[in-house]
């Protein structure tokens, strides 16, 4: 009998340490915090139940599913399409800064240098072709400063996450302040993510068949900013419901988390801080992106949870 | 023998029966090739076999999916919510002949007369409130020569079209000149399309949080108009895929098809021929809604499909 209580403690043991859905988060509040709610709202016998067709979970990008600093990676990428250009063609000072990759110096430009930079790589071509583009940047660009490929700067835990929510029957989103031809070409192999559960800023395409070949042409103009107040009404337009989950970083998501938590219901906000200078990178109040000053101040006053990635989070990487 | 052979030919007879994925089609051409053309892309041993993520099927919704005569059943609700306008508001020939029920001094105050009908039934409230009233309205509701409830208008074929495509592992999407808000009440219902799958016309929606209850607005300004060359760059705004199976009833719906099938590899298209005066309306080339003349033109020599519902189907309304 000892032999097969033990046989059964192990067992049960081990179905504990299998059915863990979120093995890169350390024990603790946060943790328990995100289980306890989503096995909440997929049990049929609790009062915060919510059928699977509700299920919406939304989350942003940079800063919240892959890293953002020293500037988004986006950046990066319109930066190393510059340093393409023919010398004659870079005719101010952000595509300078750009083409000498400069990043300060392309800042001190303002935003209006930054839409230049923006414009020149990303418009002027068809969505395919820009896509092309992306892809094969991605393929040997490495971060300036970790020196590991892009895409290898997602974050383990919110992997975790989104196939735990994928699990119990949520269809999870990307909102993103950030381009969505950009994110559509990493969001399947990095995410897992569907193309058109993809949400983000865009240009306006122009459809042209005057070759006989038609095709989507991506123009200077912008048609969406994804970010703010942008967000609830993005969710809305594309999604056509409102989320009972939502995940951000940064000020630019306080209205997709206002708005995800503000329904009738129950509903999660989560706000990733970035407090790991060793593993990450350590910003919030005073950073130039992903800002965060209001998410911290209101945020737990409106039950947000907020993610501290250096006690939280028992690795950063899916390579560690 | 000839007992189980009778058996074996009746249950064989039965399977094939049962097997009709198009009941209220006519068995002809037109129903032979929409069968090839699925069965060739869900074959695996087929060249022209796609990939489940890739089957994408898009269908514009008036004239396509229900019926769209004397005018948009959108414009019937528009008109309804006018009437219950108190007198002093209807400040104009449009307002006033919405309020009287007549469609031809409506339409004679033109396109402007139109939007300032549809600015007063449609804005100046909640996403939500509105919803609201538009399923209010389909619940009582009727059309004018049919008396039929709108949601009874749906095409039997159509239904029987996008469960076929649903059980090959497509993904079905509405992409509608239509309003996009205006759709989302009846897709589920009607035709089983879940509400992120509806892409259309919209007006810009603003975001408010300022009374502590967070909202989005309905202003009366045009954010998108998905008709037209404006189709191909919703669908991939919101898709972010091309798709490989396209149907319309209209020039609206031209561009939508020409993206469609000069995608490489197999593709269809395919146009609603409104041929039968006696079961629902005949129009095409001189209608003012729904009006298809290109698409008559150029369709069959661009290998389109063109339906003519008087001979290829066997029923029209889910109620015959």
């Amino acid at each position: 009998m000892r032999t097969l209580a033990a046989a059964t403690c192990i067992s049960l043991l081990a179905t504990a340490v299998l059915a863990d859905p979120l093995p890169s988060w350390n024990t603790g509040e946060t943790k328990s915090a995100i289980i306890s709610f989503v096995e909440a709202v997929t049990d049929p016998a609790s009062e915060d139940y919510v059928t699977p067709a509700d299920r919406i979970a939304v989350f942003d990008n940079d800063g919240t599913l892959w890293a953002e600093k020293p500037v988004y990676f986006q950046i990066f990428f319109a930066m190393d399409m510059v340093k393409k250009m023919e010398e004659s063609e870079l005719t101010s000072d952000a595509l300078k800064a750009a083409a000498a990759g400069d990043i300060e110096a392309l800042l001190a430009t303002g935003k209006e240098g930054l839409l230049e930079v923006l414009a020149a790589s990303h418009t002027g071509m068809s969505v395919v072709e820009f896509k092309e583009s992306v892809a094969a940047w991605l393929e040997s660009a490495v971060h300036p400063t970790t020196g590991m490929p892009y895409t290898a700067m997602v974050y383990q835990p919110m992997l975790e996450l989104l196939s735990y929510l994928r699990d119990e029957d949520f269809a999870t989103y990307i909102v993103s302040g950030g381009g969505i031809d950009f994110i559509r070409v990493i969001s399947e192999d990095a995410y897992n993510i569907p193309v058109s559960q993809v949400v983000g800023s865009s240009l306006v395409s122009e459809y042209f068949d005057d070759s006989g070949t038609p095709m989507l042409m991506k123009t200077p103009d912008l048609f969406f900013n994804d970010d703010k107040a942008g967000k609830p009404v993005a969710i809305n337009h594309h999604i056509g419901k409102r989320p009972i989950f939502a995940a951000g970083n940064s000020d630019g998501d306080f209205q997709m988390l206002e708005w995800t938590t503000s329904r009738d219901g129950p509903s999660f906000g989560l706000y990733v801080h970035h407090t790991d200078a060793e593993r990450e990178f350590a910003y919030d109040r005073d950073s130039h992106v992903g800002r965060l000053v209001r998410g911290l101040d209101e945020g737990p006053g409106r039950g947000w949870l907020i993610v501290d990635m250096a006690t939280d989070w028992a690795t950063v990487w899916p390579t560690e």
